[in-house]
């Protein structure tokens, strides 16, 4: 047994869907989930600038005596996971390994889309990752940067996000995908709209419940499940407490009761 | 005479079209310019955080020894001005109150339409410094998320943009405004969009030339003009070289020549 919490990193509010599909299969494991909102998006910035956030964000996050990390960002996954992984003693998983290994379950005819935000695709990682799990799948990628302003806007069923989806998806879908994966934390809060673009004949596949599975499987090689005596979730930001509180309480089932604002730059 | 240069920051390339407007009003001066591209967008952001980057990259400045500073973000000039312009012996001038003495000079029905990021609009400055200026205004305000993400994805003359453009103006626009503040400096790069959905008889005021004007007047002032022997433009950001020299290219009407990346964290 071992009651320390997991610790979860996102650039803002989207790994939250990480944090509830964890929460929901592992009720009795405490959670300290960092959201980096002073600095968020890392969808449009580079390599070098995600990997140093990132390894900003585990220091604070080992303060906490955390005894896994899931990187709940795709981007922070596709740029940082390898590079800090290497510099902790503790288990750290991404979201990509889980949502891919989904998304080659799914598929029947070895046509998979992925659409994430701009640094995902650009790292080529899902595409990589699923050929190294089965070299005959074809990966066709498309970056939705419009997605995640859409769904802070509160227009996930807007007609312009329809309009839009359809614009970003209408190449990808030439290719006869029958899978697509949700490459983004943020796209499964527009998964309906998507699902309207591309027909009710292609699989969706959203990371979240794949990396929670993975995590599962993690505690148990290593045997620390917590006994779930004292659940505790624990929520911090880099920027506004107020407005992470409201944006969380729309997405998680419990409520979100500490949250507090740290500054990412003493853990240097 | 004084050849020391113009300090110019934003949160990322929107700056830019100050920057621009400098140059074509005060060719004899240097820039330094500083986007945040690191930590950019500002607009969703609070308003101590703004003030904390803003304050890093005010010290930043000061190290290249500028002899005035251009805070060229609306956001950061409603939220950190006041605060930054305190801590500092040199000129720092904001873009709202150049702005806003445009609007109060250019309205015929005292009725003026502000547009800008979130923040900004919540700030309300924009609001308190036109009637600073003119109690008799009114002045209807609507913040615009998505239009950052429009310019940014290159879709300034878009039908989805008119759309979006046109569900953020209808309201502002039934109150019957004759000028709109073009609030983010973002916002003139889809000047035509938004000129037609408004239709001709709105006067669109961008607070770029006024704050180039604002800044000759206090160069004037003070005696400090340059005598353009050896004009220097320096650019600076937090995240990819190469990504700010490929947006300025398209921005600016000279050769972008010294992109440097700088950490703001050393700047505390």
């Amino acid at each position: 047994m071992n009651n320390s919490p997991i610790g979860i990193f996102d650039s803002g509010v989207g790994g939250l869907t990480v944090a509830r599909e964890i929460m929901r299969q592992l009720p009795d494991e405490s959670i300290v989930y960092f959201g980096d909102t002073a600095r968020v998006p890392y969808g449009s910035k580079s390599r070098d600038t995600i990997i140093s956030f990132s390894r900003q964000i585990m220091k604070f996050l080992m303060t906490k005596q955390v005894k896994a990390i899931v990187v709940a960002c795709n981007t922070a996954s596709a740029f940082a996971l390898e590079t800090i992984a290497g510099e902790t003693d503790i288990p750290v998983i991404g979201v990509i390994e889980p949502g891919a290994k989904a998304a080659n379950e799914a598929t029947e005819n070895g046509r998979i889309g992925v659409i994430a935000t701009e640094g995902t695709i650009k790292s080529n990682t899902y595409s990589k990752v699923l050929k190294e799990i089965n070299p005959k799948l074809q990966v066709f990628s498309k970056a939705c940067p419009l997605f995640v302003p859409l769904v802070e806007e509160g227009w996930q069923y807007d007609s312009v996000t329809y309009e839009i989806a359809d614009r970003y998806l209408c190449d990808i879908m030439s290719y006869g995908i029958d899978t697509l994966v949700l490459g983004c934390t943020h796209y499964p809060l527009i998964r309906r709209t998507i699902q309207k673009v591309v027909g009710e004949n292609v699989t969706l596949v959203s990371p979240a419940y794949e990396t929670a599975k993975e995590l599962e499987s993690i505690l148990c090689d290593k045997d620390i499940f917590a006994d779930g005596r004292k659940v505790v979730h624990d929520f911090y930001v880099s920027d506004s407490v107020e407005k992470f509180r409201n944006f969380a309480g729309t997405i998680l089932p419990c409520e979100v009761g500490s949250v507090e604002c740290v500054n990412m730059e003493q853990y240097n």
